[in-house]
């Protein structure tokens, strides 16, 4: 048996993967999967810039670039974030692989074995995976329709052993679904001032967004730029234009950036040159804007499907939310109630999801679960639903 | 100030990248980096290759994939590692994002703080950066012409506190040059033995052998198979595709995959899909044999240009060592010498390479440099060579 570490011996297989096996499968509709539909990755346009491309610019496509990111994204990438109204010039912009590598730099820039770190529950299951692998204590936060509750915000932020950070997931929350009020991040705001605990705001979904009204309540903390809290914000390229190409950023202050930069040097020395080149040519011609303005139309279409059939086939006990935007749907079922029964009945109908003690930072409250609606046709949501419905009702009554 | 984790409150900033900022100033030559000429890339191929995969196999370079790597990819690769005689079957395969996570990983599965490990002296600056990442006791064992020193290895695995693991590059190392005797691994084996001392053999310039006859010295510890020893044997398409792929990989036992796998899936999820379709599909036309072929020759080409240059210009108590393969030239200069020194006087005239000391696990020892030949033409040998050894005369007389 070999010496392991002991961050690692602790570190169990993830069930979430044995689940994304069963999602593949062709004969079971899946609303487990965070990830984009493949039918609306942006693959001829890609292929057209690329092809378009000088020689040297291909060539450096196949080359080692600098650990933050080649120059050239970094430009047009802050530029991407101004019109968000991001503070670029007075931070730090790093890209990269993936948000997931953001989330794991930044855990181990911050945590020791044992230091807790604050969370909201449920919480997105990469962020709790990457602050597991660092032996962090994590300390849940509940959240609400609204966004994170306050006052348990508030009680965590005074206990004597201090957090090392925030993260919160508040523009189309994974796996909730919730948008934030503006009345709630003032809150949260006021409640983190003074604490010096640093906020990770992670904002993988928000440029999907279904309706126009929403556009102050999207605004990022780190956009309004509040004293007094140093605020990690992070960011992704795999729902705006392709997971694949495993490409996300983090905007931070120089201090937090300087020792991300280190860190990266010795995980993979620098995210591929080769996609970042086609993420750069997406943005420099416009291509981002159309394609997302196309991408949250079809989530808007999907969603809707969803929602009606929610509407007809739950029972009156399951809570849940209308989607604003984002991948997901949050059902609550009544307390005691166990997703993994109903996951399993559903699974021999033919229909499968995540179930919600996968997003508790303790691993255990489980009268809830995530269904996801990017990744399927109206038809397949109207087949897989009822299933989904019948499942709840065999287990809750 | 942030509060920081400790592991990276140690973290110093690397003088190898201010290094590499000068070094891609177009008018000075650069002998320092370790990266492969921008005009060896086959770029045109790779991009015939995409542009005639079917539609689906497109939009699948755009998802996200499993952890481990994309099915087909691990497929070919397998074959292409088979041909090398490695034990495909009898281990597991997992594709990193770069060979530089694989070292990333296998350093948190290993080391928790304050533990030994033995390196080589000099070593690979990548690894060093990655071990010193999660705090290890870097314990370094001098290497010679023929490969590291056994009676120095001996000695440090009889030391109390056991070393968790041995990490070595015995093909065209780097940066010493050396490609280990056939005599000398066997030794190694021998003394690793009954340890329970790991082996991490990193292979990432195997391919890249000048001479026919040194098949037999190329033949992977991992593929000797030696009983009682885990190799975890790591490599990398960096030079024989592009590094801006971003794809190595590790061949190991099936317990350390099982860690290694966790680790991954909270460091970056998966390595990028699109590079590894382009990696599979240059596999399996074929055109990675003939590429390899091709690239072989052309720096087999380039290190007989410095080599002549050396002859030339150095002065006699200057050691070093003809390559055999791979991308370096290490000279050893006299005891006491400052290779910092020296590269100070050659960048003023206009050259520049990477000092010994960089590649000390101590970080102090500066009697010597190294010099890469993989991205010059031999014209910019024949101009920047002088330069090196006059500056060398300057110092050391």
């Amino acid at each position: 048996m070999p010496r392991f570490s002991k961050a690692v011996s602790s570190l169990r297989s993830s069930e979430i993967r044995d689940l994304m096996t069963l999602a593949s499968r062709p004969d079971i509709i899946s609303f487990a999967g965070g990830m984009p539909g493949n039918d609306l990755f942006p693959v001829e346009e890609v292929e057209e810039l690329y092809r378009k491309l000088e020689s040297k610019h291909k060539q450096a496509a196949f080359q080692y670039g600098p650990t933050p990111g080649l120059p050239s994204l970094l430009e047009s990438l802050a530029g991407f974030l101004e019109t968000k109204g991001l503070p670029v010039k007075e931070n730090r912009l790093l890209i990269t692989t993936g948000s997931q590598q953001g989330l794991n730099l930044l855990a181990k820039a911050f945590i020791d074995p044992g230091e807790p770190v604050l969370v909201e529950n449920p919480c997105f299951i990469g962020a709790l995976s990457a602050f597991r692998s660092y032996e962090a204590e994590l300390r849940g936060v509940p959240v609400d329709r609204d966004g994170i509750n306050i006052e348990a915000l508030r009680h965590e932020t005074e206990r004597p052993e201090k957090a090392k950070f925030l993260y919160i997931t508040p523009y189309f929350h994974n796996p909730a679904g919730v948008l934030y009020t503006t009345e709630r991040k003032r809150e949260l705001i006021e409640t983190l001032q003074g604490t010096d605990i640093p906020l990770i705001e992670d904002d993988a979904y928000g440029d999907l967004s279904f309706f126009e009204e929403d556009r102050e309540r999207l605004k990022p903390i780190k956009a309004i730029n509040p004293p007094g809290i140093e605020v990690c914000y992070t960011g992704s390229f795999s729902k705006i234009l392709g997971p694949g190409l495993r490409l996300g950023w983090m905007l931070v202050p120089e201090e937090i950036y300087q020792k991300c930069e280190l860190i990266k040097q010795s995980a993979d020395a620098c995210s591929p040159s080769f996609t970042q080149v086609l993420a750069d040519q997406f943005i420099r011609s416009g291509q981002i804007y159309s394609y997302v303005t196309r991408v949250r139309e079809e989530y808007k279409r999907r969603a809707a499907a969803m929602v009606a059939a929610l509407r007809e086939h739950l029972p009156s006990y399951v809570e849940w939310n209308e989607p604003r935007g984002g991948f997901y749907i949050w059902l609550t079922l009544p307390e005691g109630a166990d997703a993994t029964k109903i996951m399993m009945l559903a699974l021999e109908k033919g229909a499968v999801f995540v179930v919600g003690k996968t997003f508790d930072p303790a691993g255990k409250r489980n009268n809830s679960l995530r269904l996801s609606y990017c990744n399927n046709t109206p038809q397949e949501i109207a087949e897989g639903i009822p299933i989904v419905a019948h499942a709840i009702r065999q287990v809750c009554g």
